[in-house]
Order: C-alpha cells, then structure tokens, then sequence
C-alpha cells in the first residue's frame, strides 16, 4: 500500500517508529475471516458494474451519511421496496456523491473509498464536482480490463484466505463453483461463514417458510423442535464442507439462556403457530445461541457474536428501501450477566472458541476485557461497524491491551461487502497498530524487537490461528 | 483573542497547524445561538456590578466547586431562600476566590475567568491572595467606565447574534426594549428562545399557578389541554416575533411519546387536579415532546433537547439555596429507544430540525453520532454544561466526527449566564477544532485546505444555518 | 526510582516538563492507605518464600492473564478447594511464567513485575525461558538475604505509611505485634482498616458463622440487630486503637437505603433464619452503607466505597480454587441514584468524608466528577483493579479533572497483596500525573511553578489529608 505516513502519530519519534513496525507488516498476506463480500462476484469473475454500483448504492455507510443531510437513498440508485422511483444513471449518482463528498471529511469512508481510487485503480486528483466525470470515465475504463476483474484483484491484493458469510438456508452453489474452480472448500482461498440468524429470529419477516425452507434442503423434519436442530446441525456439516471455520451470530443483545428441550420446543411450537411475544422470541434466541455453543464444542466451528443492532431503527427508510441501508443504530449492550448462562455451561471448555464484538464502547474496559482476560474461550472482535475507523481502532487498543493484553484479540476483520476496500481496510488497521505500538515504544513500555513480533500476530499469525484457519 | 499557542498540541508539527487553521477563526464573529444571559444586562446596559457579582456569586461552576472544599455557597453570597444569613460585602467574597483560585487548577473555570480578566478587562497578574485586592480594585474601575458596558462589550465581541432563554410565561419586556433600540427582533442582534420545560412538568412546584399565568398571557383557557396547547402555540408566535428561531427542552429522559388526545386530556387534567403520578409527570412531558415537534415542522422553530440532569440532586443545597446553584447532577441518558416515537413521527420530515445534546459522553460513539448520522432531521450539539471544556471539546470531535462528519454538528454553544465570558468561550472552542483538524492533517487524513474551509463552517457557518440564523 | 524516561509522552516539550515534573515527587515517602498486603509479612518479619510463591501464585492478575490462554492456575500453584492436585515445584511454575511472558506484552502486570526484579532486586535481564532459571536463581539467592527481609524493604521503599485490610472478625494480633514492635498502632507505619463486608452480605457463605464470631471477640449479642451494631462499633474502637483511619466497602452496587430499626431488624432477622431473599441481601448492605456513614460521623472512619465488581464470574474457577484468585468481572455501575438516600442523610455533614471507587469508566465524567465536585463529603479514588495501569490513570485524569479538579482526588492507592510492588506501583502513577500535568503545562494551560506544586499535593499531601493520616 501507500508509502505515506498516514495515520502515524506527528511526533517525529513515536513516526519513525511506527513506519518500521509498519514496515514488518504491509506485504504480509491479508487474512479476512469475516465479511459480506457476495461469493457470486468470485464465483463468477465477471467486471464489476460502472462505478456508481460498485462504489455508491451497495454502501450504507455512503448512502446514511448523504441521507443525513437530505440526500436521499432513491436519489442514489438504491432501489425501493415500495415502488417509487429511484435513480438508475450511474453518472449522475456518481456526480451526487462528489458534489457532497465534503461530508465525508474525517470519515472513515473517505479513507476507504479514497484508497480504493488511488491504490486499486491508480486515479489520483482529490474527488469533486469538477473531477467527477473524468474520475468516472477512468473508473469505467479500469472496471473493463481484465486486470480488474474479481479474481485477478483477489491475487493482486495478497488475499490468503476470505470467508463471505450465507444463511443455512443458502444453497452454497457459489462455493460449489469456487471449490470446482480450486477456489473454494477446506483451506481453499473463499470459503463461507455459518450465520443462522434469520432461522432462529421469530420476530424476522419471513422466519416460517425459511424454516420450511431448511426443511426441503436437509429432507428434515423441521417443523419439530429436534428435527430443526438436526437441520440445523446438518447444514453446519455442509457449511464446514465449505470451507466454513466459523459461525456468526448477529443478536438484538446478549443474551444466552439454558433451556430445557421442553421449554425451547414449547417456544418453537409458539413460534411456528405465529403467538410468540417478544420475550418468546428473546428467550429463544438467547435460548439458541447456548445450543450453538454445545455444537461448536463437537464441530469446532468458531463462535462470533455481534450484538447490539438496533434494526431497522429508521422506520421510513424501511419501509422505503427495506433492511440493509442505513438504518440501523446501536444501543447500550451489556455482556457480564447475559453471557453468564453460557459461560457456565461451556466457557471453561476448551473445544469452544468466542469472538466477542461490541458497538457499545463502554464495555471495552469494563466488561469486554476483563471477560478475554480471564476466559480460555473469549476473544475479543475488532471494532466493529461505526467503530472500525482510526480513531476507533486506536481507541479499541487503548482500552484492551493493558487488561486483555494482545494475544486475547482476534486480529482485525473488514466486515465488509465492498471487495475492493478490502485491502484498504486492513492497511489503516495495520497503521492503527503500529501507531499504538509506537507509543508503547516511545514511552519505554514495549521493547522496539517486541513490538516487531507483536504487529506481525496482530496482522497475520493471531487472525489465522483464532479462527482456526490453520487446521 | 490572545495570541498565545493556548490548547494548541505540544508537538511542533501539530502546533504550526493549528496555529495557522486558528488564524482562519479567530476574527470571525461570533454566533451564539443558545444561552442563559439575562436579556435585561442588555436591554438597560447598565453598568456590571462589583466584581465578586460579576463573577463569583452567580456561577455555579464556581461556587460548586467552592462547596466541594468545605466554603458555603453563604459565604460567598449566594442568596439563601430559607431565611438563613449570606455574605454581601464584595470584597470579602473576591478574596474568598483569591485564596481558593488553585481549587480551579486544571477547570474550565479558571480559563474562562482568566480569560475575562486578561483579553476583557486587560488585568495580566495571576490571581491569588497577595492580589486580589489589587485585581478587585481594577475590576470595579474598569467596570465603571461606559466601554464596559454590556452593549459597548457586545460590539466589542464581535458578536454578531446572542439568543437568551425564556419561559413563554415570561412577558418578553426585555426583548421589546431591544427591539424598540434596533438591537432586538427578527434578524436582531438579541433574540429569544422558547423555553417551555416550567409549563411541561407538573413536578416543578409552581407549574398550575404558571399554567394559570400562561393563561392570562394568552387570554386562553389553559385549564383544558386543547386550551393548554393553543396557549403554547400563542406564545411560539409571540416569541418568533421576538426573533426566536429555536426551542430548548430540558427534561429528566430524552423519552418521547405519541399521546392521543384522550390520553394527554387526562394526563393533564390529573396534574391540575394534583393527583398525577411520577409517571404521569414522565408521560406528559415525554408527549409533549412530540407535541413540540408537531408545532416545529408548522412554525419552523429549531428544537435543543437537552436531557440527563437529576435536578437539584444535592438535597441540602436546594432547601438553603433553590435551583441553579449547582446542585445538579448528570445521570445515565440513552436515546436510541426514547427517541423512536417521536422519530418514527416526524424523523423524515424535512421540516423538523432537532439538536441534541448530552451530559453522558458513553452516547457519542454508540447513539447520537449514529443518529445524526443518518435522520436528516437531526444534530449534534456541542458537549455541554460538564463537558464544555478543552479536553471535553477534543473527546467530542475524536468521538463522533468518524460517524457523523462535521456536518451533522451544530456548532459551539456557550450555553452561560455570564456575559463577559462568551468570547472566551467561543475562543477556547474555535482552538479545539484548530487542535482536532490540525491532527487530521498531521496524519494525512486531511488536506489542509479542507481543514481550513472545515474550521470556518464550524465556527461560523454551521451555527448559523443550522439554529436558522439565516433566514 | 529509574532515571528513565518510562511513560513520559514522546513529545520533547511535554517529556522535558514531565521529567522535571517528575523530579519534584520521584523522592517523596510513600503514602499507601489502602491495599491489602497481609500483616503476618510484617509482623513476623521472615524471609519470602520462593520466587513463584512471591510474585506468581497470589497475582490473580497474573494467574488470570495464563488461564485466558489455557495454563490452568493448577499449573501454577493455585491451591485447589476441591482436593485437585496442583503444582508445587516454585522453578517449574516460574519457567511456565517465562515462557508465557509475552502475554503480558502492554499489560501493567509486565510493568509491575519488571520494575520489581529491576527496581527492587536489582536482575537486569528480560524475562523469557532462557534466562527463567537464571533469574530464578538470582532471585532466591537474595530472599534469602537479611535486606530483603519485609522491614528492611519497607525501609527502603521510603514507605511512610501503610494501611492493611482485615475483617472486624480478625483478631488484629499481628497489629498488636506491630505495635508492640514500635511499627504499628495510630499513627504508625502499619495500620489496618475496617472491611466489614464478610459481615454484612447474607449471600457471602459462612456469614451466620462470622457474626455468631463477632459476638464471640465483642461479648456482644449479635443475634440481635441493635447487638450486632454495637458490636461492628466495638470493633471500629479496637480498629482505631490498631490505627485504623478508614472503613472499606466492597459492595456489588453502590445502592444505599435509609431503613427504619424495625426494617432492618426483619431483615437481619430473616439473615439469620437463612429465609432472606437476593432483594432483601441488597435492601441489608444498603442499609448498613448508611449505618457506616452515621457511625463514620461520630469515630471520624474515612468510607472508602468499592462497587460494581461481579464475585465469582468464572464458575468453574470458583468451584475448583475459591474466592479471589481471577473470576471476578466489573458490571455497569451508577452512582447517582443509588448514593441519594446517603448523601441526603450525610453528604453535607462535614464530618464525613468517602471516598469512591469505580470499575466503569463511564461514570467518571458523567456522575463521579460532578459529585466530588460538589459534595464536600466525597472524593475520586484512584483508577482501580483493571483501570490502575498507565493508560487508565492517564484516561483518569484526563476524565475527571476538568470537573473535579485534583484537589477532590484522593491520591494513589496501589490496592495490592505485592508487598514488593509497591514502590513500583506508586512511581508508575507519579510518572502518570507527570505526563498529565506535562500536557497542561505545554498547552499553556497550568503554569509550571503551579504544576509541580500540584504533583507534590498529589504524590503525598492529599492521600495524607484526605485518608486522615495527618491527625
């Protein structure tokens, strides 16, 4: 990536420092072992569409912040649910976002998007209604080359390995064609993330015919409570079959719960028959992630949890534009008392492994920490959404370290749909370590070799062992 | 304003920065959109009183501070309510200060008073006892003389708009005055803001004699809710007449509530019958939240909501003192869920224009960056009351800006009572923002040209487009 | 202590401030008034045990740091409860440290044990599972030496004052040998303090045997609730006669409740028939916070209140080892509500005084600040447990001192059971407050003369005034 000092802090010490501990890490392959990234566009190959689809649409972070100041999501090409209108001219969804791109000043966004410009596809002037155009034709021009298809920027961007993340009721046919393609399964470069949320949400649109869904798939019973976790147990062999290493759960809060099978078919059958309250469908879920914790200790997938999303918050722009875009705002989230069922049944096993997430800072060092540091089980995510940023990464270890120490992080993740940012990302993330290294350094509190060693697990060795991307 | 590296980073490259986006402000005139100036200090100009009534007895920062160390409120001259006997003699107080001026080491406080004395009234030596006469002395020459007068001062500012603070049971007689002098009105130099919290909150002792009074304003019959609401109404238009462009809110919760008539007539009925409940009280005010957003989309009215504060937490204080001496303590605030019904109301109504502010910093990162970084309707106002403060000002920007930008912010607000200190004020924030975008462009996450259009919208543009100074 | 630079911000400005800053206090007697070092170290003067029993088996921050990464506390000597084996051989637990060490990469613990083999016993080296044995060796080699004997440590460490933790149910015999010594008894070097919550928490396990004790050491009918306030009075007595100036509360809220003798009867009642509710534990130790506050005003005990930690998270750590060895979890803690029954009682009664402690950073500026700000009865305690390490004692200050200035902390406070720790402790918060102070100087916002008066209040004046060791 860039030869520049970004990021770094100005001190000319704590700089110099930081740009050798850099140094040990910019060529190292990228490890990304959660995002969204569609399988389809490495399955397919195909050039990706003109910039504004590539760059504006697909990206909440993008369309929320135009949306904020009154731009709105139809104005930017994102399609509707409703059907009203929405712009359809790449070009002048393009123009939108350079006449307002001073909105993004001191974003991450800027940095993700102004990186994609200038280290992937080699454009260089600032972005702004002047430049739009001429940036737009020689995106458009790039997008065409065969250099810039999917799979060639994969090998360009020293990608190791990247899991996209599929519902159990995915068919896997993408990863099918990767792993025909020598692309895909166990240890292949794409592989797939067990994500069942959809399957164990009453309160989620839709939640009965995916279950009947499950059923077709596995040929299981799962209009029973044992028979939908058998298919669920079913799927997690054909996931891991992909390639999977991991499972990823996205909960309203925390909350596990250790339930009888009475109790939990009893919340099934009610929410089968559509007279689940809100607390039935909490108790299950919380009820479900304590099941996917006993089946990760037999099948060894790893346990991602991100709580804390409010859905959906902005109910216009749901009822505009439906989930996905923007919409979602984290709130308060505890984990200390939540977790407690969980952690007393499995947290001392050593077959089960956990990657804690948060959107709620305050929990760093009062709860997140502490948990990791003690825990054999606990990892701690990176920072996560709205708080993957420079300021946020730097913050994520000011908070950690002195508690949990490095070695209980998991090393970052980009989480993202965007394909191109992808290197993007973890390069700000290896510049917001070494310059928190760089401090420890400077002020006598980490020997400058250490510090060497510890950037190099950071990026590439803790990653790759924590979600067990090295059996 | 001085011209001292004051608050700027110690670290040369960081310093020149700052130095030179602070050149871009610091004779910008000053917008002040929200605050406690007593609107008579301009509507008589008359001469400031002796320096310890200028000063000391009526801000609370100071005398709280002085109660944490064992010295009385009493004993500096702050008027008791129970009869109980207070200081009066000037001096006596002023000395007081002198001798305890190194409590204020390391506040807020002590730069805004130092400030006062050395850019205002030209007093350069530090305050102690060995001086304090000699300062009290000068004080009360420099006061007696007409260019310290408030509205000499006020032309001297440079302010270019000052908004006080009233109850709409306030008859506005100040604000007449000043419009009859052209210093008043629409688009005057001295504007009003409709503060309504004494009419909303049945637990404020005194509120049906003020629904009462609101009544006899309005020739209204207030004693029905309908009759309640047109009164309220009838005063926004009195206000906006008196050049009010904002509302201001301060309430226990951020909590909202869509209330049918039925329901509000009842809540309503029950506090004039005296017979509401702790929750009634929360209900009503919650409703008439959203009432007020109603009548904002019609009138155009800005809303402040400020909530969080346990009033008058320090028992003992209240009896001998009353409200507003310091005894208020901030507590736990989320808005994620409060805010929904009203946001589900009228969050996408382009009409609507919120400005929310908090005592809870943990609601930067997690909820009111987030929000505002999506409803169009909504902004961030500047840390407030215990978070007014340089270290203050630069966790708020390290804090929101990577979600919200720097457009979805509202600008500084001096948020004070004490006239003399609002240049002060605005300083030390125009010097935050020089420190926090100089780091930017230190670590080449922006280009300085940015920066320095950046630190103009900040300190001049926001506030005024977004508290509608423009119109 | 070191001459080094360690901790001092990288800048040269502020790190040749910080320095200077730092050479006002790095001399100064040690006031330590409260940790929890076992007295017996004292009293009996005898040589430390091997270098594993020393500085590995009792760290429950060590011990908790390997288990998050697999090496079970068995493996490191922990005695078990439950009759499992657990290593014994001090060399074998000390190489398994050493080959760990890397763990402890950013952590505090890494600084304290550093600076204790550096700064204490004089062993160059860093610590790896080359030099284990080395170090090892060199390390017992001078336990066995007469200056490395408790009281001629003690001596050295210029500890002018040192408060222990026992129990109203501890006899107090190893103060009585203190005193008898010449070392201990009010105003000695060795004092105790009251921690009477093994007395009051129905829910801790052995609480009726301890109370039927406490009547045993007073003659006092404790089966009684107004005999068990007497005899918790009658230990305060016989504490104070052992140099007690303080009490110490470790509660898991900071919940306070004014009850009625007849209340608190039922509830002591319902205690001792084993019928008490988890409500009617919590409703017990808020009442008898306020019954410490009454007694604290007439015998003059400092309250020192430690709230928010959950005991005994990690169940199977707690079944297979016990209390106090690493399962212990910090929760969302609130002050503001929950100390109101307190301070409406006695925080304006000058002769209380309390000091509080916190585990939940969100609180500092939001509701600790304020009130130490404004209650003369309160104080700040130092960062603790997870928060007392560099950066949290920078984020300490840098939180609360713009609210509270530094004259409403309470000083340092090291908290620990490591004797030998001590110094090392006390020096990393002064180098801290150096680097703090440091700032303000740099950005003109404290003058230097003023600074280093106020590190000299922190390092040694206000933990003696402010723990009434100066009486």
């Amino acid at each position: 990536m860039s030869p520049s000092d970004r990021l770094f802090p100005a001190d000319p010490t704590q700089r110099a420092i930081a740009r050798e501990l850099y140094g040990q890490v910019k060529s190292l392959p990228i490890i990304s072992p959660h995002g969204h990234v569609d399988p389809a566009i490495l399955a397919d190959d195909l050039a990706f569409p003109d910039p504004a689809r590539l760059i504006v649409v697909p990206d909440h972070y993008v369309t929320r912040m135009l949306l904020s100041q009154g731009i709105r999501p139809a104005e930017l090409g994102v399609p509707t649910i409703d059907g009203s209108p929405y712009a359809t001219d790449g070009r002048a969804i393009w123009r939108r976002l350079a006449e307002h791109w001073y909105l993004f000043r001191g974003t991450p966004s800027r940095a993700w998007i102004e990186g994609v410009l200038t280290e992937i596809f080699g454009i260089e002037p600032p972005l702004c209604p002047e430049t739009a155009d001429e940036i737009y034709d020689a995106l458009s021009e790039r997008l065409a080359l065969p250099e810039f298809r999917p799979r060639a920027l994969f090998t360009r961007f020293n990608l190791e390995v990247m899991a996209t993340t599929e519902s159990p009721v995915d068919d896997l046919g993408h990863h099918a064609k990767l792993a025909a393609d020598g692309w895909g399964g166990p240890g292949g470069r794409v592989i797939t993330t067990y994500r069942p949320d959809n399957l164990v949400d009453f309160e989620w649109p839709g939640w009965r015919e995916r279950v009947t869904r499950l059923g077709e798939i596995t040929g299981l019973d799962t209009l029973t409570y044992p028979g939908f976790l058998a298919a669920l147990r079913a799927r997690r062999e054909a996931f891991i079959a992909a390639g999977a290493t991991s499972s990823d759960h996205g909960h309203p809060t925390a909350q596990t719960l250790v339930l009888s099978e009475t109790e939990a078919s009893a919340l099934y059958a009610r929410g089968l028959a559509g007279t689940a309250t809100a607390a039935d469908a909490e108790a299950f879920r919380a009820g479900m992630l304590v099941e996917f914790a006993r089946m990760s200790c037999e099948d060894g997938l790893v346990m991602q949890l991100h709580p804390g999303s409010r859905r959906n918050h902005y109910r216009a722009l749901y009822a505009r534009h439906g989930r996905d875009v923007g919409g979602d705002i984290p709130g308060a989230t505890t984990f200390v008392e939540p977790l407690r069922p969980l952690l007393d049944a499995y947290g001392d096993d050593p077959r089960l492994r956990m990657v804690l997430f948060t959107l709620d800072e305050s929990v760093f060092t009062r709860e997140l920490a502490p948990l990791a540091g003690v825990y054999p089980t606990l990892y701690l995510g990176a920072p996560w959404w709205f708080l993957d940023s420079p300021d946020g990464l730097r913050r994520f270890r000011d908070a950690v370290t002195e508690t949990a120490g490095f070695y209980n992080t998991a090393g970052f993740i980009d989480d993202t749909r965007a394909f191109c940012s992808i290197p993007v990302r973890h390069d700000i993330a290896r510049r917001a370590d070494a310059a928190h290294l760089a401090r420890l350094v400077a002020e006598e509190r980490l020997p400058a070799a250490e510090a060497a060693e510890t950037i190099v697990d950071l990026a590439y060795n803790l990653p790759k062992r924590v979600f067990r991307l090295d059996r």
